[in-house]
């Protein structure tokens, strides 16, 4: 039976962009339903109280729809519905480690650095909120900085940032440092395996449509949807 | 095999709390180390680089110890290692709606209503930052009310709060509930609904070592550890 799927996202959403890839890795068609979620519109609501994208619509046939929403409700159905490739290793030491990874980015490193960035430079701009504070833009690149750290850390003893093996977190993390990388703020030159393992990122088929992402009136950096940057 | 399981936590930790009661529903025996995270001990901090707990280990022969960091990837273990009982639901529905408001409590009622209220009651106590300011407090206790109504609601159409089952949904909002009930802060007369499904809670054997949590020098409100209060 063929399953229509709509994802509600916002493109320059590091959550959204983190499904989008998850879906895109195991080639699973989707429609995307750009949504202004700022402006609490009625029909994401009535979805997801909490206003937030992403949330994944899927239907079957005659059945009533399946409304996921939040991020890691999204994922963890997707690996339980369709586990190949699996995305969160298969032993239970990859699978703790990857989910650990998760957390991090969509706690640690939003609090201390991609938080305070995007803060500044996105939702600012949509909630017509005046210019970037510069010193909460320290801030949040100082944060960025120490992240990049444990990063290259991570890279230097292994492939992929849970192990051997590409996995969720690798897209969390890259959720978040394709949307700082927009807007140029990500100073790649001084974390060579960090940019190495984004750019094998950045040539899968699952992360072109992030890079044809474009916010209507600001271009992004210019090496942005470069593949060899 | 037997395994060895201990659990690093803090008794007045929502999410330390959401873990032991996981693991008592799931009757799992284990050791507690409580655990000063915020001095940063560095045998946490080994463990888990984000320097927070719970960080569960479980120790099986000869093996390498398991070690599990952040809450969502302990409680995602103990589900897959341990399916009986379920605390997630069978249905991909019913498993969607708990995993959604167990972003719920870890987020938004952290956000508007606990995170306020415990760090003004614990951790400013812990870190000696001076008495609790009125209008901060007042802004979680409001935050509280609003999603007391968001329980009051969906507990008038279902028994748990995912639905037909108990889920870690329940245990999710009871951690955080049952740490701000320590302080004698959830105005229970006004939500009945509420009041009586954590009465359910109480009465199970996971709840009853954190009824038996005392923090010393400050005794918890008359009520708090009444089964029938």
């Amino acid at each position: 039976m063929t399953v229509d799927r709509t994802l509600h996202q916002f493109p320059l959403d590091p959550a959204s962009r983190l499904v989008r890839l998850a879906l895109g890795e195991k080639r699973l068609p989707f429609v995307e339903v750009s949504t202004r979620y700022w402006e609490r519109p009625r029909e994401l609501t009535r979805m997801n109280p909490s206003g937030l994208v992403p949330v994944l619509v899927e239907r079957a046939g005659e059945a009533a729809p399946l409304v996921l929403c939040e991020p890691r409700a999204i994922l963890d159905y997707l690996e339980e519905a369709y586990p190949e490739p699996a995305l969160l290793g298969r032993e239970a030491a990859e699978r703790a480690e990857a989910r650990r990874l998760l957390t991090w980015f969509e706690r640690k490193f939003e609090f201390e650095a991609s938080g305070f960035i995007l803060h500044e430079k996105i939702e600012k701009r949509l909630l017509s909120l005046g210019p970037p504070d510069l010193g909460a833009l320290r801030q949040g690149r100082d944060g960025l900085k120490l992240h990049l750290h444990v990063l290259e850390d991570l890279l230097a003893a292994r492939e992929w940032l849970a192990g051997r093996r590409l996995s969720l977190a690798d897209f969390a993390a890259a959720s978040h440092l394709s949307v700082i990388d927009y807007f140029g703020d990500v100073p790649w030159r001084d974390f060579p395996a960090a940019k190495t393992w984004y750019m094998k990122l950045k040539s899968r088929p699952c992360f072109r449509p992030l890079l044809a992402d474009r916010w209507p009136g600001l271009a992004p950096a210019g090496h942005y949807d470069d593949l060899d940057f």
